[in-house]
């Protein structure tokens, strides 16, 4: 890693060892608290939404995932419900104390999305969007920025000094698999990224292993590797019955699945202070 | 290739091996004439963009490229004129009569880009930026939607499908480098997607060989190949003082040069009508 | 993972969930107890070889990696010790009882090799290097198969089929990198090939963090994340004074830090066997 | 292109412009002359080779390629006729007066290949089988290199130095298409690699199209490509009935399709002396 191609970095860059930015939701201290954030891909209907959500506060889990507005490859694909989607979201956050992590789009749909999330989804596909980078740059909740499929790192941090350069400080980087010339997952999950960030960087690095996978059974392991290497954070599609998912029903997880991840945390509670995730006995 | 990869492709696919999408602007009818676009990466100084403009008019060179909005990887690079750029870009096509090739980055921009642009640019970076793609299927211009540095090749058609559902058909695809291991150039020339595509669907394919050579020496063989391989047009970055570029500097060519890619092209002649392209006496 | 592709593996399949090749070498089941591999990317003099020697068997290590015939890039660099260092190693392996992990590059060392070897080892680049597959493959000590720089999972399976199919069934397999874009370590460790080629085959699946890292810091993050994936085993370039081994100086760790590693492993030990790794107190 | 990275590069590096390493065998110059090889990709029945070989002997073709010794990915495939494949080549050497292009893969069948063939050809698995590069340089026949599927262009080129640092200077590079995460093609053709390496190096440069395409359809463009290029010659997998050849069935090309190829070399005449290639009245 020469550093001289991180000499634009002005922003992103950790000044000394012990230099990290603590980005405090709730209770939680994001970049010193595990952060665990779970749900379905997709906002789907109201009633299926409240169950996952109960599940999901039944284990200690804080973060809600679940698209409104989604990205998606083909026009003729389902596009997500919209506002009717972040109808559903006001109304588990207000009953449930759930906070609510989910995509913005574009300019057009920015303030429906902004009304219900506590952080703002940057996808992999917008990394590189420097118009919406800049737009979540002059706002001030915290900004979930995912790496592109085909990005180097200096380009990513560089994608988070647009944000940061706005005024933004409160970035979370998300790796979640880079584009390779492998087929056995969706995408190459690149491991190695977590620590190489954290040594060049204060901001926080969670892992998103759904989109690596690409199919349920990888996503245990992966979320493991994950935790043992040091990531601050997961970000985990999952459902009640994830084969009936809406959208990317091969990659989700159940809920039972996701306890084992939970557990697996636990159990590295030594290193790190997972207090905040707790079973509810 | 397997035809199910492209069965949502319900637009942009072939109905015969005759079919083929023509677009007209001024004599020049694409996807039948070649398509030559050259200019300078960015839009400068008024002074320089017409002497540019008027060595491009005597070469016979119909189409002019130079982005006043210019996505750049870092936030503390230029970013392009602006207003300023496109004033000057109205200036140059109304003394000269060329037609202007600009690329267009966000809502924010683009009623100024519009205003003079005879066909709206898409960049790699924005391939993938549902709503931008959206936005320019909703207008009549034709769109030069490149191709993203690591989309396949029913991505890439997905993404044209997304402006042509919206009702505008005029999508010009361009192949310009994918990102692979390699490093002897700035991106991977995939020569191959020229045949591949033109196999597949009915729009014209030109080629960029300046950002998949990343330096000059480069440009005029990869475009000697794109030439004969079949494309129905090339977008080069061309200056009067190459090394003297505001952007891109490495991968600029001289008038001159580009002169070497004509000559190849008149050379060509015999298997497609490159008539509208003419040395004048 | 479309099963198709994996048809014409017929010896590496696994018949059932709990099928799987146990490799007994001394007191460890490879397959079963963790295998720790460690020591120097060459062989070096023997003084130093001795010194490291010592403090791997101090920390409860039994395999000792060192190449006496190493594979470079370069002719023009450092070829390895040769018949010097097998010397070497068998003075090693009379004194100390450590197991010999060696690399066999041709028929024309073989015997060399295999006089000191306990697991031969097969690089990356050999990987599809058929004839030797075939050779190691007349032989009856295990092999430890690298997954060359740019194999899919499924070229992967079929090199072992190649080994096991002339009567050699002890092919231990090892993730060690591949070949992507991302240039922020020296290859990228696809950590989800372990649960996927575990998920498939009945054979052993370690990893060797140290190629992929191609720095030291990384090395230490890179094996918490296999042992936690469920790796069988690791593969590390340890040295008494990294900074001064002849090849590979970049990505060696010490001693201490392999003990870093060690801990690790036991405190995960509730899920696996590692008992066989042991500090002597 | 950084030139620290070929700073190891002693042997193959131009020592100025019109350096070029020209390899005569029989009346063509190889770096001169096109150097035009076409055949099945493996030898079949004594009779069909006849067919194909008078067919190219009466196109002007002057070098067959076939293999008697297969490198196959799967142990379970056709692995070449061997011995028999070898006394096949010869009656054609001597009745056609072809000169035989084969590959060698290894120290066993180095004397059978060697009896036979006029260039002995290292396939892409074999580009860092150092071992075998050593033997092929220790012998003066010219040596046909195919690039790795991964390799850069200085690891290419230090496989080159290999061959050249034992005594023999007749190394053909030849680019075959890389690794990438696309999936269009059977690889991604380099195109660029051909400009790029002829700048850097004196030795002749060809292209492969058939192992880069991996169907029929895309060969003759993407040969056109490597002449217009300025590629040294080509190798295609050419058979008189194409879907029935015995292992790369869906690449092969028909001999008439070859004519179209040879045809465009023909006219590009004036740029590169093609007199060798002359049809029969």
């Amino acid at each position: 890693m020469k550093n001289t191609v991180y000499k634009d970095c002005r922003l992103t860059m950790k000044e000394n060892e012990n230099h990290k930015t603590i980005i405090k939701i709730g209770e939680i201290n994001i970049g010193e608290d595990f952060l665990m954030i779970a749900g379905p891909c997709s906002v789907e209907e109201e009633d299926i939404m409240f169950r996952i959500s109960e599940e999901l506060v039944k284990n200690g889990v804080r973060f809600l995932r679940a698209g409104a507005y989604k990205p998606r490859t083909s026009p003729y694909s389902f596009q997500g419900l919209g506002e009717k989607g972040i109808a559903i979201l006001e109304k588990i956050k207000n009953k449930t104390g759930l906070k609510i992590v989910t995509e913005v789009l574009d300019e057009y749909s920015f303030d429906k999305v902004d009304q219900v999330a506590d952080i703002l989804q940057i996808g992999s596909r917008n990394m590189a969007n420097f118009s919406l980078l800049k737009r979540v740059g002059k706002q001030k909740k915290p900004v979930l920025l995912k790496r592109g499929m085909s990005a180097t790192l200096s380009e990513y941090l560089m994608a988070a000094e647009y944000i940061m350069n706005e005024g933004n400080p409160n970035v979370i980087l998300c790796e979640r698999g880079i584009r390779t010339f492998d087929n056995h997952c969706r995408n190459t999950l690149d491991i190695a990224a977590v620590p190489s960030l954290k040594k060049l960087t204060h901001l926080p690095v969670i892992v998103d292993p759904s989109h690596a996978a690409g199919e349920r059974d990888l996503v245990i392991p992966l979320s493991k590797a994950a935790i043992a290497i040091g990531a601050d954070g997961l970000i985990i599609e999952t459902h009640l019955i994830p084969a009936e998912s809406w959208s990317d029903a091969d990659q989700a997880i159940s809920v039972s699945q996701l306890g084992e991840i939970l557990d697996f945390i636990h159990a590295q509670s030594l290193n790190k202070p997972f207090k905040k995730i707790k079973k509810i006995a």
